[in-house]
């Protein structure tokens, strides 16, 4: 997982899913499960096999699952109907073999990154695409590294030629380098504070792995730092051999100054003046995804995608091996039904087994420009198992444990009240680009979904499970700390199975629009609470908005209407299929590609990433903050153009989902 | 009609459409008139009624025709299922009414261009969005306004304060004042050549109207000097009332000097220094669409669109009161159907009568912006009808008069030799912005066709018909001059109302993906003549294009074949349906929103204007041809995106033909 910022508001959910479309006729019924008949899960050795080897992308090991992949979805009794890998030649970034980074303190300090101190036998990156360099300067701590963070810091010290030192959260992790350097910071260390991470504990004695799962003091986080997704060299174009690529100067949203992640014994450590000696490079490199279909039997122009990635920092067992894991086990039971002629689904499937997602969702991106016009024409939904489960000890009861079901479980541990439908299982927003969804929801508009089990949040402070990128995600620390016995992996197969099987095989579309009308009413009546006064004062209304949403609710109750009134059974097969369609290009409605043209890849006005921070339209709230800020004319044109591209979206959202005529 | 250079191309065309794409169904067979069974068309009186009065866009005759249309489409006897208006707040430009326009050479000689001297008391726009300005200088005669006509121009003479006269044609409107600019030009005049239009006659004595179809010496031809379509002030959203607006000095493609256009009689008589006082200012003002539909009975979310604008240059009897007749008539005749009960399409038809076409295909472009979502994902194809007839004295036999079919009109007059079907009727491309269509295909990427009935190109050099624009293009004029008779309307009416009825109506949609293969091979050999050593001399292979071509063509008879081997009538409809899909996403997936970022609605990669003058793929055309005069690194790398998208497009375009999974 790619893990940003922007995710941390969903770790809470238990499902964490795109919009509350999916939600209304699944999402909260107590559903049979269709994979119960099969409790022969064998993700426990499957999760054995995938984690031998480090798979860091285009590493032997990815290419061994690779093989491990496709022989599982070619095999006679238990694959796919088809199966076959594709190749992206892509922008990677590596350390030097042979001249470790390094981290030097005067005369009495120092150490190397490349071979990990956890792992020695491995050598790959910390910090993808964090520049080479030799920054030397006094150290000073900034806190988590927000542009906050260094205006505060600027007030007393002068930070010009300055070495930061941050730890990870409340900023992306090349934020931290980009709000450093106009302040003449040269040089970045990011360390994963134990307070962040760890509940407070650091003794590698008896507090930390092997004892427990939190991380131990040399535990190191790496990370991708690019803030764009996909192929940075082929923006909107799938990364061929002979696809034209930008210049490397042309690169934006990557760190302007070195920078390195750290462990916490080793921030601790620091004082003074800090030498870094990084050597980072980029290559270009082969990447492939692996894709396995089942056709549709009635309607194989309409997809069920299902993705998660295979490669890793180091071994990965959990990231993404928990999710690849569950993936392999779903397809192997599909597989199987299929191959003996007992079931075919409606819809067609497609899975994916993602390449480079640690560099920044690559090979799903990648996929997804290539296939642009028939992935927007026939996708119905997207599904994503990456991080299957990250409970830990402090896990709620799986339903295996005490037979308690997953709808149980989630609405007492995370719940909210809905004015529809009172107490229901809550679920988080795709907000941003944690994972391989990005490319699906945010540039194709496909409704997409992200399955993970968590853990309760009022034991822990962890912001997500402290083995997270570091060389202590491995088999051993999943079975002893993750899930012994793995029946939350079991549960995830079973919940993510059964979704895909009912938006692959039902008659109507599992999707509820008026979830969404209650989703943009919420995002409405916050955004008028923050923003009426000040737009009225630069005489722009927010009413259009109002209204445009109040379209969007009557649309979403007459197509519920209609469908209530429905025989869709025995109507004429026409009938669903346009009543599908409605619901399957709801999200494709939402996308306006001119709306934030600097963004690569956002094109979803209501679920793009914010930094404002609050419950509500992204490109509104964000150009209102910048001009609430800055006062500017400019900035206040580029609310109101916001707020247009907004109303015209809803708009048209109301208007697929109206009278088709 | 907002005619501009790039529809010359086509004017010889009989039946003009994007896209080979329609022609293998229908447009090359000998098809029935399915209209023939209602003989009684009455074009003559419906262009009488509508060309009484001006109906220039906000005028009080474009409000009757508004009114008269209503009536029409609400009639119970002959309307339409539903009828109603759209309004939109759009940037006009307009003359001061109280302070006219002038031209002044020394002391001598003055003409005012407000009132009109052949129409007295029209005031109206001549150059709609030139700017307001008194420039005096030395006349230079420039040709055409082409930047090699000022470059050549400029090494015999120092342009610097110089007042250019230019002729119409061989540059857009704009284009004139936009080269010379840079020059030091200050104001520019722009007169209708009498060797480009009136084949050389210019006396007002018997040569001219109303003599014959030719222009009189005092003849004016008016235009819209705006290169992008749509609302100027709402790029890419509908113009309402509280949409967001750009700055004004923010528009780009407009004159940024003074500009008139003026009759040759005047052009003739200037020499020596010119002096000009223009007026004109912009203004804010609600233009109205008005709609209709015929719901489809099968499937009412598939729609046929068709369409034409309302608004003229003074009386438009022509253009486009003669596609209003035809469009008119049409309704009327599927109205009486509908409402006896005795015929409802498969599809749904909606019709549209644009307003503020003249200014810039506002009312259209601000339909599709509004309702992008809905018409991307359900357009079946957009069919305009604006000048309807342009054929004049010299017009080949119509069907009416000797009973000859359209069909051996059209291959007698305007054939090309095909690879697959020999000599077949040609149909040119819609590569440009000249009438209502753009938004559609361009933008959109609806499959779109303009249909007009034209002259012997053998017979006259006419540019167009001759009264295009003037005020002369009344009832008189076309009645005795353009269509005697008004067969040629009929013809129009008849072959358009045929095609409509058998886009809505057909099972299998008439389009044939294999003719579009034949274009796109035909795009490809002129780019591998042009291209390929200049690309290889840079280290950019043409290959993958030929593969991307090759692969389109395989998709596309597999798609053929698979239609040959089914019998759609009999299997399911949603085998039909996926079809259909197919066939009808097909010019969607050559759409590309950042191909092209700096024009505003262009996004289909094959059909594009360009500027390269050459019968291949737009934009690697005019990149190369940049690339190839600078010779600048960069353009070269702009010339290689180009081709990565084209093949990025081509490969997405066969991927929809392919087998759907």
């Amino acid at each position: 997982t790619m893990l940003k910022k922007v995710l941390l508001g969903s770790l809470g959910a238990a499902l964490v899913l795109t919009a509350g479309i999916l939600l209304g006729h699944f999402g909260i019924q107590r559903g049979s499960t269709h994979l119960s008949h099969d409790r022969s899960l064998v993700p426990m050795c499957l999760s054995r096999e995938l984690t031998k080897v480090p798979h860091m992308a285009t590493s032997p090991g990815d290419e061994q699952t690779v093989q491990y992949m496709l022989k599982r979805w070619q095999d006679p009794d238990t694959g796919l109907d088809q199966a076959w890998r594709e190749e992206y030649k892509v922008y990677l970034s590596f350390p030097d073999p042979n001249t470790p980074n390094k981290v030097t303190v005067g005369e009495s300090w120092e150490k190397a990154y490349s071979s990990d101190q956890e792992d020695p036998e491995v050598v790959q990156p910390y910090a993808a695409y964090a520049p080479a360099g030799h920054p030397k300067g006094r150290l000073v701590y900034a806190n988590q590294g927000k542009p906050s963070d260094y205006f505060l810091l600027n007030q007393t010290l002068n930070l010009t030629g300055t070495v930061a030192i941050t730890r990870y959260g409340g900023e992306g992790r090349a934020g931290k380098a980009i709000n450093a350097a106009p302040y003449g910071v040269i040089g970045v260390l990011v360390y994963t504070d134990p307070w962040d991470i760890n509940d407070g504990k650091m003794s590698d004695n008896n507090e930390t792995y092997p004892y427990s799962w939190y991380m131990p003091p040399s535990g190191v986080e790496r990370g991708s730092f690019n803030t764009h997704y996909g192929d940075m060299l082929t923006p909107y174009l799938a990364a061929k051999d002979d696809t034209y690529r930008i210049p490397e100067k042309n690169i934006t949203g990557i760190p302007p100054i070195p920078t390195q992640p750290i462990g916490f014994e080793d921030a601790y450590a620091l004082i003074c003046d800090v030498k870094l000696d990084i050597y980072n490079r980029e290559e270009l490199k082969n990447s492939a995804n692996v894709m396995g279909v089942i056709r549709g039997s009635v309607e194989p122009d309409r997809y069920v995608i299902y993705g998660n990635h295979r490669d890793s920092w180091v071994h990965g067992a959990i990231d993404p091996s928990s999710g690849t894991s569950v993936m392999l086990e779903v397809t192997r039971v599909l597989g199987r039904m299929v191959k003996q002629g007992k079931w075919r689904p409606r819809r067609s499937i497609i899975f994916g087994s993602w390449g480079a997602e640690e560099f920044g969702l690559i090979g799903s991106t990648e996929y997804t420009e290539e296939y642009y016009s028939k992935l927007s024409e026939r996708s119905v939904a997207y599904i994503n198992v990456d991080i299957a489960c990250l409970i830990a000890f402090l896990q709620v009861k799986t339903p295996g444990s005490d037979s308690s079901s997953v709808y149980d479980n989630w609405i007492r541990y995370f719940n909210r009240t809905s004015p529809a439908y009172g107490v229901i299982p809550n679920v988080g927003f795709l907000t941003g680009a944690g994972s391989d969804y990005a490319a699906f929801i945010h540039f194709l508009g496909i409704t997409s979904m992200d399955i993970s089990y968590t853990y309760d949040r009022t034991k822990t402070r962890a912001r997500i499970y402290p083995a997270y990128h570091t060389a202590y995600d491995t088999f051993d620390y999943a079975s002893k700390f993750i899930d012994p016995g793995f029946t939350s992996h079991q549960t995830v197969a079973r919940t993510a199975g059964n979704v895909l099987m009912r938006l692959a095989d039902s008659l109507l579309l599992p999707f509820n629009c008026s979830d969404y009308a209650e989703t943009l009413e919420g995002y409405l009546s916050k955004a008028m609470e923050l923003y009426t006064d000040g737009l009225a004062a630069h005489m722009i209304s927010i009413e259009p908005l109002q209204t445009a949403v109040r379209n969007f609710r009557s649309a979403a109750a007459r197509l519920d209407q209609l469908i209530r009134d429905s025989d869709l059974a025995n109507e004429t097969p026409l009938k669903v299929r346009r009543i599908n369609d409605q619901l399957m290009l709801l999200d494709r409605a939402f996308l306006d590609p001119v709306a934030f043209p600097d963004r690569y890849g956002y094109r979803h006005v209501i679920w793009a990433s914010s930094k404002a921070g609050q419950a509500t339209f992204p490109g509104l709230a964000d150009a209102y903050t910048r001009a609430a800020s800055t006062g500017l004319d400019n900035d206040w044109k580029e609310a109101h153009r916001q707020l247009s591209i907004l109303i015209q979206a809803i708009q048209g959202a109301a208007h697929t989902l109206g009278d088709t005529i």
